[in-house]
């Protein structure tokens, strides 16, 4: 099976691209980037693999790579949440119109497995409740939630009219080795590193705003069940368990034995105060369920960060 | 007071500008053709109205008039449902990219009274029941309504995070005087001139397919409403009462006393089988309710299409 990761240089991608080497599959990498994260360190060269430094803006580059690919991962973002709010008009430019220019590829080629990564964290807004099911409203506050459900809408057009099936993945906020290496997401890295470099973090709002950690290695462990799979639709994807950043802070201190130095500044207007998924409708289309706490993950993610330091 | 429509020209533009006027308020028009529509036959020169001719997608250009208006309307579409799933990037770019960078400019001037004009045909999808309500999922199966949605959701995410106001009108089918002459929507009017020109008029589907005509005056009378009441929010604006093809058909032969010819095409795959919206919102918030029924309307319309040929 050939495998195309557009977006495989960053976080989940290098993950992805590790687990999908282990067992066989041959994978083509697209990333803006040639190393973002140290392929030495982590990535041994290997057979099955290659990677293409292609701008994702860039499709017409990227049409061989789509037609030769039978499952494509979109992973790609130009933006997070903040600068989406500073740039909307370069976010609908770089990711909305070039996700509608592959889709316009990928209806005159023979059907493919195409998995599009979502976001459970901006989607639905305010959630009305939690946890949230995938028929919640959806009604983002942010450019960056506003250009994924245009995605989710024009990948599910593009179902309708063309036959272009697609697996759309609400993913909760995923934590793990490599993180904050690469990239500026991920409040349990940002923690976890500030920690070991005794430097103090700047949190927005009182520390109690929830979310859904998930650990990378649950997953990496659905998006192998998700590749083999041939159920789509849309689904979220976390651990269904609720931790505010307090939460965070006390396993932190628990895991470390040290004390965390918070800086508290005013929440920002577009932070949400409580995102928790229900992941009943993946759980049971893949069998799958989420099977690392959030004690266990951090600590894990704590003893990769020491090794990596100690290098 | 002094009211921008941007789009102004078109069929329902040209009816808020002549009631704008009659009632005394400055009015600045922006299309991109000088004259859509005859002025001297239905506009004429009027001290209170200039007429610009921009290309909505030079936002830069559009600034001025922004800075000077009171209230402004936003009618303008590049595309029909049909075009937009031929050309979805282009959609993206003239439509959805160049109204955010209206809301950018909004963004940095003194609070101003913004009505877009939304689609209630396209942004449900096909319905779950009907009357369908505001609050309704949306989950459009065209372009055009993807990309109307996504203006809505930038709307409320400019509202919110930056105290840019909007009213968002879902407009049903409206239908009357004008149209036909202006555009290429409008089945009431391709109905009508088909029997006046005794041309055959092409059905896609079966005739069956449902919709809610609303006369143009009860829609012009509903926006003088709306511009001079300080609510905002979403709101359907139809008639809340369904009519086939076929009794369109039945009602133009009664009217006109002419059978019409019709040839029948298979369905189209982004046609919806019924949309009736339910219109409480709008009439509670506004205190209107649609007076002219369809025979009532067609028989306007037909009065009018009968006085323009004569000419």
């Amino acid at each position: 099976m050939r495998v195309l990761i557009l977006g495989g240089n960053g976080f989940l991608g290098s993950h992805l691209v590790d687990a999908l080497l282990a067992r066989g599959d041959t994978v083509d990498v697209v990333g803006r980037a040639p190393t973002l994260f140290n392929p030495d360190l982590i990535q041994p060269p290997h057979a099955l693999v290659k990677y293409y430094q292609v701008n994702f803006v860039d499709t017409n580059a990227l049409k061989p790579l789509l037609e030769q690919a039978d499952v494509i991962y979109h992973l790609v973002s130009t933006m997070i949440p903040a600068t989406s709010n500073q740039y909307p008009v370069v976010d609908i430019q770089e990711n909305l119109i070039s996700t509608v220019k592959i889709l316009e590829i990928l209806r005159y080629l023979p059907p493919k497995r195409f998995i599009y990564f979502s976001s459970g964290g901006t989607v639905y807004g305010t959630p009305q409740h939690i946890p949230i099911a995938e028929n919640h409203p959806l009604d983002p506050k942010s450019s960056y939630g506003i250009v994924k459900v245009a995605i989710e809408k024009y990948l599910h057009m593009y179902g309708e009219l063309y036959g272009v099936s697609s697996v759309v993945l609400r993913l909760a906020n995923p934590y793990g080795p490599r993180q904050m290496k690469i990239g500026v997401q991920g409040v349990v890295a940002t923690v976890l590193m500030s920690i070991l470099q005794d430097k103090p973090i700047t949190i927005w709002g009182d520390g109690k705003v929830i979310r859904d950690y998930i650990y990378i290695e649950d997953v990496v462990r659905l998006l192998l069940l998700v590749t083999d799979s041939q159920a789509v639709g849309t689904f979220n994807v976390g651990s269904g368990v609720g931790h505010s950043l307090l939460d965070i802070l006390a396993t932190a201190q628990q895991i470390t034995e040290k004390t965390p130095q918070v800086n508290y500044l005013p929440s920002r207007n577009f932070d949400i105060p409580a995102v928790v998924l229900d992941v009943a409708h993946v759980s049971e289309t893949f069998d799958w369920r989420p099977e690392i706490s959030l004690t266990q993950g951090m600590s894990k993610h704590w003893q990769w960060l020491q090794q990596i330091e100690q290098r």
